[in-house]
């Protein structure tokens, strides 16, 4: 059934957002996203208390504080989107952080975070091995087909990397600490290491890919790479590299984060869509 | 370092499993498995005190309860096989049930079950989906290859299932019920459904296989397959299809049950022989 | 446009071409094939000479000289297919051989061979590969999957193969004479070796798919076997293996002819019906 | 056995292609290359005469006519760098022209073109396919996973692109004009169509990728693609889309000539040298 929905502030996957529910039938509005192309914009939150459910965005707050809002032409304090808004009312953001959660529950707002959701976690591993692999094409002077590629840990990131390097002819290892996901591993066809002495067989690899949000390549480890490996690190902050050996090695590395927004904003818009009806869905809105 | 290792009874897997360590380098020693190839017997469980490590079958216990001995000649108590072992020795068996579990704590075993272990229940999807595709070939008159294939559940199972079927050309569904279940196939390539409603659109199908444990393909949802649809069923008992309803139906069931082991016995062994060194470099053997 | 089609004699391919053509709309007779299931046959060939199209089997001829009519209660002298015929009528007919050729041009019938269409082989590569896939399950203690397979010749079967094989999870290499024939095994990521000194390096396989009509695997090559190793022979006769050598030697070879209709008849109908319109097309039938 | 090679002009396909023969350990040298990155230039020509074979660029000549030498500070007439070799002379050299032929049969030179070579042009496609899945995903705001591809025309190119596209998880379907073409792309898991009216259904496409060298995509055809869709052109000049057409379309076409080179300069090098390994095995040299 067609609901009436807000989406508010944000980036290219908001703007998505916004056309692909009103493709499929709803009664969209949006808000201080009116640098995008494509989309019409209210001039104010006014009548957005009538709305079945308002989105924010991923993340929900920029870096001063306010609303994230890289497509507005002004700045939008909080208190300008949720103030208007009724108790009661469903709201859905992108990594819901402390001063959001305190003012949705000063408000009654029912607020809940999509990105905290495993689906869309998930699913933002294509676009991130996408990117990955787009990455890694632009800067080798090989191609991936036949060169020899590690991928450190073996979560989400690493079960949508191996499959597609392997569709692309790399060779493909997976180094990780858990026996069950080296069994994953192998069973996707990757070659398997444990994360123990990562120094004595770093040589092997024309590409590194790590996944692991831990302190995973030291000097020591980026000491052992051949030369003209490239190292693409897909781990949140802090970040598994140490940056700074690196820089005085002279290996390269690229520290690729928030690659979903960036390489395919409009199935990430789409990912965000599917994960706002589940939990419209899960609200009963 | 060199064990010394005793494998006693059960099947090919074991047999496999006693000639996998042996080349590793182990000492190895065999009782009740007399009619296997390429493997000598003791005589009796004389000297299996002095073992390193004791691996029983999977699972332990035959449906006398005693050892699963189904290549022996003669049948052996639990008594027979247990009574000559050392307190605090270690022992690894599949499938441990309470017989077994209550005679070891009296004779102070230290017990460990492989078969509870996350790793070989993810390798054991490999064989499992390999027997269920060569079921699939032997009883289809049409190829994989372009054929409709839906997979029930979407767990170690549907994880090795689908890669394999979309390697081999078929187009894959997978309905699952979990959201992140759902976005996983979805990033392997898979077509997605819920688990509601099946009966509207099983019909589409070649093929159907199901993984799920619980009462899935009841006579709504067998009526709704079309003429010639094989339904293999890979949930362990009591089965996911109502078996009465399909025979009055007239759709093909095959309940393939214990794959691994019917369809890659050496395979197998592998497994459990990785498996139990990693049990035993857990109590440091 | 919806035509008269005739499907005279044949195996369980040709019952599934007479039903898919009639599901495509046309108007089909069948003749000779009167123990097919599902498929109403004509008491005799009256009539068929208003049919736009004639279609006998694959290989048209049965041992004896007669229409190969497996399916019929009796023989069928290729007068009684033939005579009732009208000069100038399209006649399909897979593995055209002399006598058949040669009764068609007295009689001016317009006799074209399906099973010499380059498309046709192209497809019945798939079943094939599929069906020495199924044999290797079979067969094979261990899985497909790490599993060392190589696969001598490179053309339309080994073509079917190889991405088959790989994404099962095998380890593909291609022996291969001619360079671009390498060059294509290496772009579909398999490992590539020549075809000299096979003995030397052939100790390294679980599984050996011989492609090649000649005689390719002698007594040298089946003696550098490792022992278990699995042999498949896909090259017509007179096949490309020392078949006595390999018993003389203990070497498990199979000798798998006619996959398609064997495999996936049904499928195979298909293919048949595709090509049979392609030659009408051409026939401007 | 270690060879006496010169490697003369080109760019960083070449400059590889002299550090790969010499880690084969081949006794190289290089002139007309001195600003390329690790390798050590000869001042002139003296001594190439008693090369066993001289490796020239591809293209061998540059636009003005001379030697093709990016990496050169001077230009090289042609005269200069085949003047100083000997009758007999094996010289390998990539897309010879008829002023190259001319001079080498001059002077007796024993001249081949191992861009002319099948098995270079099958291994090309697989950076030329990488190349263009790398302009793919930098240009279209949507994952390649889930995205509908198609690829027109075939041969070496189709075969590449279309296991890597489906590796990605793209769905991709195929537009051949040869039956036997069409068989083979529905043998790799493509959808198959024609090359007549394509401007029917055309729209259903994110990308469009060509690889006919004929005037494929018009200005009929290029209305019919849907907005944003996205057309990369790799056939060879003069190309397979109506430039003009599409810019007064608003269609965005990328043009992508010479993939291999710019995509995986050092790649290109190792399938140059093992094509040069060939010629010379076949001049025994």
């Amino acid at each position: 059934m067609a609901k009436n929905i807000w989406v508010v502030g944000g980036d290219p996957r908001q703007a998505a957002l916004a056309r692909l529910l009103a493709e499929d039938g709803h009664g969209v509005h949006t808000y201080a996203l009116e640098l995008a192309e494509g989309v019409r914009c209210e001039p104010s939150m006014a009548g957005a208390d009538r709305a079945d459910c308002v989105v924010l965005p991923l993340p929900a707050l920029g870096p001063e504080g306010g609303l994230n809002a890289p497509l507005s032409g002004s700045s939008h304090p909080l208190e300008e989107v949720l103030g208007p808004l009724r108790p009661g009312q469903p709201v859905c953001a992108g990594m819901v952080t402390e001063p959001l959660q305190a003012m949705a529950e000063a408000r009654g707002l029912v607020l809940r975070d999509y990105f905290a959701r495993e689906e869309l976690a998930v699913l933002n591993a294509i676009p991130t091995a996408e990117g990955a692999i787009q990455i890694a094409m632009e800067e080798l002077p090989v191609t991936l087909h036949a060169s020899r590629v590690l991928v450190i840990g073996f979560g989400r990131l690493g079960h949508a990397l191996v499959p597609r390097l392997r569709g692309l002819g790399a060779r493909v290892w997976v180094s990780a600490r858990r026996y069950e996901q080296q069994a994953a591993a192998e069973s996707m066809g990757a070659g398997v290491e444990g994360m123990d002495r990562l120094p004595d067989w770093l040589c092997g690899y024309d590409l590194v890919i790590n996944t692991v949000p831990a302190p995973v390549l030291g000097v020591e480890e980026l000491s052992a790479l051949k030369e003209g490996a490239l190292v693409i690190d897909l781990a949140s902050r802090p970040g598994g590299v140490d940056m700074k050996a690196a820089a005085a090695l002279g290996v390269r590395v690229i520290w690729a984060l928030s690659l979903p927004g960036k390489a395919a904003p409009v199935t990430s818009g789409r990912y965000i869509k599917d994960t706002v009806y589940h939990l419209m869905d899960e609200l009963e809105v």
